[in-house]
């Protein structure tokens, strides 16, 4: 078997949602790597191995995927989602250049995921219906302060916002000065949708007007979403539609 | 058979690339509405009717697909990519606000699909690894300022960007536009990423420094990347490796 190594997305959980693709590669596998939770959700077969690792050691998982494949094992990175967006891809190929030059002849094949920003707008409807920009909240990887920064100049061009790991453990405060800095910036009622665990038996999503949101409504397993100065409801049972208008009047 | 609406993505070309979930809903329609060439996508079958539409119609399309779905027909409405992203859901839940009150009781579900930019990503490493925005460039729907005005702002928020519709034989003169302005808010030779019709037989992709990109790269089945300031190119045999960085140092 000549080695390789592919990068996957599985999705944001349900089987359903992960693409043939992704499947056969899967399938094709001498070993997974990747963040335990992530490892968990591939079933054990004979001649399989898995590697779950902790959080915040993705180099290290790359590098040990790298030399994997150059030893002629056939390698799967699994991240949820899709690989390229916040996930494993990135730092594979932050290992790749640093790493020896004959890794670079390796075959190396990244394959999309359904991301978690586009599962979560699926659940109400199309809120991401226009321009939009996607924002990682944690500032494990880059100063606070660019985050806001970046903020204000997303609602400067009124895009929809994604938000990936809005809040966690360890930064229980900074998702608190992004709602600050949005109702600053936005000063209006715009929709916020909280999609946690979405596609999973744990789904739970809620729609709250801008001013009304609060950040304990969102945690490491919750995707934000944050409309347009255009985004509209349909109020119907249960939670809303919610979409952002394809047109934007002169 | 209960009548209901199902708004699916059908990825960007390679049946490989359709979720489960999407095959299964496929598989229950009896009525199958959209743009001609995503239909033809759609296999013949006994009890189920295409219904291919022309380009720029909709809103009128997304009404026919309500109606028969209160008539009690299983309608799916097909998209390219990801129906949430420049795609069919938003004109359907326009037309749904405008529509007869019972129309707000159908069953209607949106299933996300693999959009063109996170495949077209993936075919060249991990290029939206960092934070991102996806701009249409079409100014059928909004004005052409507004454009102008978001990609200076995402290049001010040092954005990776994705461009959806960047050219048409109706728009010759906009891409040209856009890259003046691009390297006029970038000064720098950033990658850019010209994807044609991603994991089809006519698959293309090119990779040029953002001074080196030509309006006629790009038509309207090419996805178009730009990098941010970070964005690195790891040289090998053929298209190069083109990633961002997961960090922002302080």
């Amino acid at each position: 078997m000549t080695g390789g190594l592919a990068i996957v997305g599985l999705g944001p959980g349900d089987v359903a949602l992960v693409t043939p693709q992704v499947t056969a590669a899967l399938a094709l596998a001498s070993d997974i790597v990747g963040y335990g939770p992530y490892v968990d959700r591939i079933p054990a077969r004979p001649g399989l191995t898995l590697h779950p690792s902790d959080n915040r050691v993705e180099l290290e998982r790359a590098q040990h995927a790298l030399e994997m494949a150059a030893d002629g094992r056939r390698v799967v990175v699994v991240s949820s989602g899709d690989p390229g967006v916040f996930a494993m891809a990135a730092a594979v190929f932050e290992a790749l250049e640093s790493g020896p030059q004959h890794w670079r002849t390796l075959q190396i094949d990244v394959l999309p995921g359904i991301t978690a920003m586009l599962a979560a707008a699926a659940r109400v409807g199309a809120p991401l219906g226009h321009d939009f920009c996607a924002i990682n909240l944690s500032d494990n990887l880059k100063p606070w302060a660019l985050i806001e920064k970046r903020l204000r100049l997303a609602a400067e061009a009124d895009f929809a916002m994604a938000f990936y790991n809005p809040r966690s453990k360890a930064r229980p405060d900074g998702f608190a000065r992004v709602l600050e800095v949005l109702n600053d910036a936005c000063q209006d009622a715009r929709p916020v949708i909280f999609a946690r665990a979405v596609s999973t038996p744990e789904e739970a999503i809620r729609v709250v007007p801008l001013p009304e949101a609060k950040p304990e409504m969102a945690d490491m397993r919750t995707m934000v979403l944050v409309g347009t100065s255009a985004t509209r409801l349909i109020a119907r049972d249960g939670v809303p539609f919610v979409y952002t208008p394809r047109s934007v009047l002169e």
